[in-house]
């Protein structure tokens, strides 16, 4: 068995337009690297200079928090080592600690001979989000861990379904120099909705997993409304607005928030549009004299993937 | 151009589990049959003694309605004589409505050389169902337009989508001799629903065309939990809760109230099975002295369709 692996564990975008809560994809680009070492020491984390600030106690940190679930599940005493390289910003809202978590426990699994699959890991990963962000989110994690569209049918039962995409479909995010806290986001959305709201969003919701299966494009992008947290999140995103329709003006399928923001993701149907659309985004918000990163990515089918290991 | 167009009408499923007003799907069986005629004297409406009590006022009669709405857009003064065979039992909950406005603007479409096509005629197929229920839906006359399942991804604007089924699906549909009014049924609804239950059943209803168009019966099944619309309805349902068992025990995928009932439906991966489903949902009627009608059908993927014409 090996002793080490070097893994990239990739950014994905959760609350896919009407797929609040439910939805979520992985990205090719930005994505964290990270070395899983086996030790017969104790655990410990070393987390390089662009995840200052993230805690190093392993009892709140999400990857150890993540593995220890795995290890108290599998019945083992194994140790390791978790050096990260972050490229994916915490805060940014597209699933950093989701990246930590499920690329911890898709390394410790395989550094211990892979007793679990890729969907059996998603449950410790959870346990990891909810450290994060104080509940125990699957959509960003099981894209990051499955690839591709991921819907959470069920949280009780948790139950994980990879929703086939189209090839081509690229994405573009654009991640503003402003901070909002998840749990925040979370608190100003109301407890209650409309019915017809409700049943807007089912139809929305229900369009786009169709469009991504028969990839029907057009549906795609008419079904990209979410009527329940846009509209109120949005709020917390200065230029959110006039950022959304650059993206759609610009030949976008659809635009929404990721995650919780304060990034916000654009589909499109090629590259190329993907690239126009993140430009007209960025100057938005430039042109409100908010800094920002773009990132332009086709969807990542993969998930994790491991980069080297050594024996 | 013929003159007369005999036409098959069937009955449809809406409200399909989670797809609580935006799903709908057709049956083989039952359906109504009608007689379409060009006229040159007054538009004129013969209903069978089966259809007793159904208006032959031409302003208050779903047919008429429809036709009248597309003779409008269509700016002809044809009239027609139409002759209705209802087989499908007025307030049913299997639209029995539907049949007849969806059935009346199809076969007066025929007999003009079809300047509509089947997606078209849905909106006037809509205004006699707005005559007949007091609301537009088109959950019912979508499907018998177009067969299948047809899933309503907006009303504003109307955006009509058809579901790809697995082969080899069967419903039965147990119609109980209780009577609902579908303006009552609606009534009774709670006009906003909770974040997490509005959330829940995105999932479902995402989950459950997933497992239609990918033909994966478990995840079918699964997802067929409607939790905002049956928990309240199944009250106007006599022994509703047994009846559900009785289907699923049976070995149904999934059971729910058709429309806005009192027919219950099941789904199954096979006729044995829904025939099986069938008469355990009839016994428990039976049991509590409600007498049923039972309807084993597979999923009609034509809709409505033409049995003769005579030019």
């Amino acid at each position: 068995m090996n002793k080490s692996v070097h893994i990239y564990s990739p950014a994905t975008v959760a609350n896919v337009g009407p797929g609040f809560d439910i939805l979520g994809f992985a990205l090719d680009q930005p994505g964290d690297e990270m070395l899983v070492e086996k030790t017969e020491g104790d655990q410990h984390i070393i987390i390089d200079e662009s995840g200052t600030g993230l805690p190093l106690d392993p009892f709140r940190n999400v990857a150890t928090v993540a593995i220890d679930a795995m290890l108290d599940d599998l019945g083992s005493s194994q140790k390791f080592h978790l050096t990260f390289l972050k490229k994916i910003a915490p805060g940014s809202g597209i699933g950093s600690s989701a990246a930590s978590s499920a690329g911890a426990v898709y390394g410790a699994n395989q550094l211990l001979g892979s007793p679990y699959t890729n969907l059996e890991l998603v449950p410790f990963a959870m346990k990891g989000e909810k450290t994060a962000s104080g509940s125990a989110h699957a959509d960003n994690v099981a894209p990051a861990l499955l690839g591709g569209f991921v819907l959470v049918r069920s949280y009780d039962p948790l139950d994980i379904v990879s929703i086939p995409g189209p090839e081509g479909l690229y994405c573009c995010i654009v991640y503003p120099e402003i901070s909002i806290a998840t749990e925040d986001s979370r608190k100003i959305l109301k407890t209650t909705v409309p019915l017809e709201k409700a049943i807007a969003q089912c139809g929305n919701v229900a369009g786009l997993v169709t469009g991504l299966i028969t990839g029907d494009f057009r549906l795609i992008s008419n079904s990209m409304q979410d009527v329940i947290a846009e509209p109120i999140r949005s709020f917390l995103i200065p230029e959110y607005d006039e950022v959304k329709k650059a993206a759609l003006e610009a030949g976008a399928l659809g635009c929404s928030i990721s995650g919780s923001g304060p990034s916000i993701f654009a589909l499109s149907e090629n590259e190329d549009t993907a690239q126009k659309a993140g430009k007209q985004m960025e100057k938005v918000f430039a042109s409100a004299e908010i800094g920002s990163s773009v990132f332009v990515s086709r969807v990542n089918k993969q998930g994790i993937k491991i980069l080297s290991e050594e024996s």
